[in-house]
């Protein structure tokens, strides 16, 4: 999905979600009556902790921080303040002086999420980690990387590619994300299959705490058993429990062979069958098993500049597989292995393997343009969720079917290899009916399969009140005692994750 | 190591050991007054939640729970109670009657740990998980498998080996430890450099906390942002938390061909620059970089029935180099292609490569013979560090040179490839002054580079009071603050992992 951000960004395509009616309980929750507004006296303090340019109130200076990329997600207040530390002394201070004056935060990283975690719902003051981009450290030897929370993900995947390593996430916002926000939001991505979360790669954080505490587990260690992993508090929290200001993180090396194949299935077994022989063949290999429907491609197709199918014919489910390694030969001969394997089998009909780079970068964009090509079209739903292998595709045919009177089209792609399921459905304009027959429909089905209602997305502010579909209560409770625990006034980004008590 | 503890175990070499005097604050731990004393009540109750064979007090009976495998710990009290529940509402039933009774509590695995945090310090009950050890599920297409805490790591590798699968975590006390402790000790061993730590290959664990309530976060998806991700809490924190019921956890294709190469290196400037080289050439298929030096080689040859050098001449430093994958040729091939960069380089001098797979157990035993030859030499005093790769082997030299005039044998050896390093120092008999030149010297040296004074093994209680060496203060108070959230009466395995309040 790299090339869409990117894209989305340069052309301006984005203008297209600004009609977007978002519903989401949580981002119109009411001001908690609790909180401070800050004033200026709060202004002056900040101005003279950093400096007068670090900190914005003017709303043109703000808009950028106070509205998502997608233009989903907006303050409702006028009324904002975006700060822009460049030490965690000072981030550490802020929080400290917020905590006291009861003044809420929310911390924002590239603000590149889809689920409305790192803007204002009110008058929240924005905490910009932005100013933090410094690399502290990189060790040769040992591939670990320690840099602040405000390094734009692909330049730190540049920085590593010097010396032979890479970023073990890679995701469409590369070129605007920060590792810090990867980080609170446990970014997935396409990385994943080979690498694992970040809950595994991400060896420390240095985060401060609500009240200003600043905590070290900046561990540059793959192996460190000495008392609570700490550092997994901060991971996927979203920010609320506290703002990472360091990470410290574990770079695989830098693959000089990459091979890519498109191909074609006739049903959705047989899709299930070569996915675990792609497993047996290329095994240590294996960098990504990405799926799309029929429907996908159509969408593709039409909107995009693709004058014909990538296959002969035409099938109703593609598989698309990556390998990586560290020699051509061996890489191509084992992916030749497997094609004959599946396709004697039967699990593959047909298929094509890219040549070279160009081509493999053409197939890889059939994947990436889906969800551009659902953008253009018109309105779409959005839905980011794990399932049982057995049950990915099911929910799309289900979906389609409750949406057949509605002229909605539905389409099913995502990255297979994780059982992550990207459900889009696409209609010209928004249509209330459509988003009353999807949710919670969506979300209870997942959950009827013990599924995630948000695979890589997060909660944010649009998902808290589903949260007890993925999340049974006495989770919940913890979650909501730990936040108490870490956050008693609740001033780290509030109204997001966790549903209203009340709820 | 997998070989020594099962030596172990069957020879009753261990009982070398029963001299081995603890210098162990935390094992020395005042009783904590606030605790109740379980009584003759307390036996009928857990009698008919449980059954009557389930409840073991008859000293003969609870003599192998109460002391480890090493019999360096062993619990100070002759009142002794084993629980064995066979479900989650047993074990949540037990902790809540104990919460109210405000009776502590060691939850146990195969109790196979190294630093006595799976044993009583005084009559804490024991509560044994190993009549939960059900596997619950296994999913053939993405290698999920699902199953109660008590079953045996050895038996579960050997149960999704018949699918084609492997777990990801393989140790010494594979045939003896148990999953749920392998997560709640946060488990390292051999296949973590290419596999990572349980922190990413744990899916979701079920939990029982200190007041009887039962955590389900036992998800099967890869990936799943919903809310805080509880499981980490679990993992790694001995038991001190929660008590691992029951655990979903990703497992890996098996590789069908595994090589193995022992190699010389003159200096370890040239070690480092081999595991570089090793890393670039063998990228994907590396699956272990272990080393050892001169000193540990020798103390096998002296010990074991090795009658001669496995090269040809002596070299100060060794590597030992695994290689798993899916196809034997193209493995071979990169090896040989590696060893040949490496040789004309002058990184590695002499080397010798497995050529079947008796000859690679041969070359592997070397490495795991030296845990066993050092006990039966004498007297251990062991560590278990991390330390950056540039000092990992200068607090060996440091250390010989500390203890020289004490006529001990320093030797090194380890996970290189995680910077995972075993510092062992032998001597025919204990000797106070060598523990007084080695505690905290070791900790203090790890300390000093922010290495880990306990890279795999965890804190239990040999390490308690030495918490502060390797986490700062901040840290600390919070895990405090987690510990006093989760368990207020501090009945989960007291005195273990967090330092006495006073320290």
């Amino acid at each position: 999905m790299s090339m869409f951000l990117r894209r989305v960004l340069a052309s301006g395509a984005s203008k297209r979600a600004v009609h977007a009616p978002v519903r989401s309980f949580s981002h119109d929750a009411k001001r908690n009556a609790a909180f401070a507004t800050w004033n200026a006296d709060d202004k002056r303090f900040f101005e003279q902790l950093l400096r007068p340019e670090a900190v914005l109130t003017d709303l043109d200076d703000t808009a950028s921080y106070t509205t998502d990329w997608l233009k989903k997600y907006k303050a409702h207040s006028a009324h904002q303040m975006v700060l822009k530390p460049k030490t965690t002394e000072q981030v550490s201070a802020i929080l400290k002086y917020c905590n006291e004056r009861g003044l809420p935060v929310v911390p924002q990283g590239g603000n590149t999420g889809l689920v409305g975690g790192s803007v204002p719902v009110h008058d929240e003051i924005v905490l910009s980690l932005g100013s933090m981009n410094n690399v502290l450290s990189f060790d040769e030897v040992s591939g670990i990387l320690v840099c602040e929370a405000g390094c734009i993900l692909e330049n730190l995947d540049n920085y590593v590619a010097k010396h032979g390593y890479m970023m073990p996430l890679d995701l469409g916002a590369k070129g605007t994300c920060q590792i810090g926000g990867n980080v609170s939001t446990n970014a997935g991505g396409l990385r994943l299959l080979r690498y694992g979360s970040l809950h595994g790669t991400v060896l420390g954080v240095e985060a401060v705490l609500a009240d200003g505490t600043v905590v070290d587990a900046l561990s540059t260690m793959r192996k460190d058993n000495t008392g609570y992993d700490l550092k997994q508090l901060f991971i996927g929290s979203e920010g609320t429990l506290g703002v990472i200001t360091k990470v410290s993180i574990l770079t695989p090396p830098r693959s000089s062979s990459v091979n890519v194949a498109l191909l074609g299935c006739e049903d959705f077994e047989s899709v299930q069958k070569a996915f675990v022989e792609a497993k047996q063949h290329l095994g240590e290999v294996l960098s990504a098993v990405e799926f799309l429907d029929r429907q996908s491609l159509d969408m593709v197709l039409s909107q995009q500049d693709w004058t014909k199918d990538p296959l002969e014919s035409s099938y109703p489910y593609y598989l698309l597989i990556e390998t990586s390694g560290s020699n051509t030969e061996h890489d191509m001969e084992k992916l030749e292995a497997y094609l004959e394997s599946a396709m004697t089998k039967g699990m593959v009909v047909d298929g094509t393997v890219a040549q070279d780079a160009v081509q493999a970068r053409k197939l890889f964009m059939i994947r990436e343009d889906i969800t551009l090509a659902l953008s253009q079209r018109g309105y779409v739903y959005k839905y980011d969720v794990s399932l049982p292998i057995s049950q990915y595709y099911d929910i799309v045919k289900d979906t389609r079917d409750r949406l057949e009177e509605f002229g909605a089209k539905v389409v099913g792609y995502g990255h297979l290899g994780d059982c992550n399921l990207h459900l889009n459905v696409s209609t010209l304009e928004y249509d209330e009916r459509v988003f009353q027959a999807l949710e919670p429909f969506v979300f209870e089905w997942t959950s009827k399969y013990r599924g995630s209602i948000s695979a890589e997305h997060g909660i944010g502010t649009h998902k808290p009140e589903y949260l007890h579909l993925s999340k049974e209560k006495n989770a919940i409770n913890l979650m909501r005692q730990m936040k108490q625990m870490m956050d008693p006034k609740g001033i780290l980004n509030p109204y997001k994750v966790l549903p209203e008590t009340s709820a």
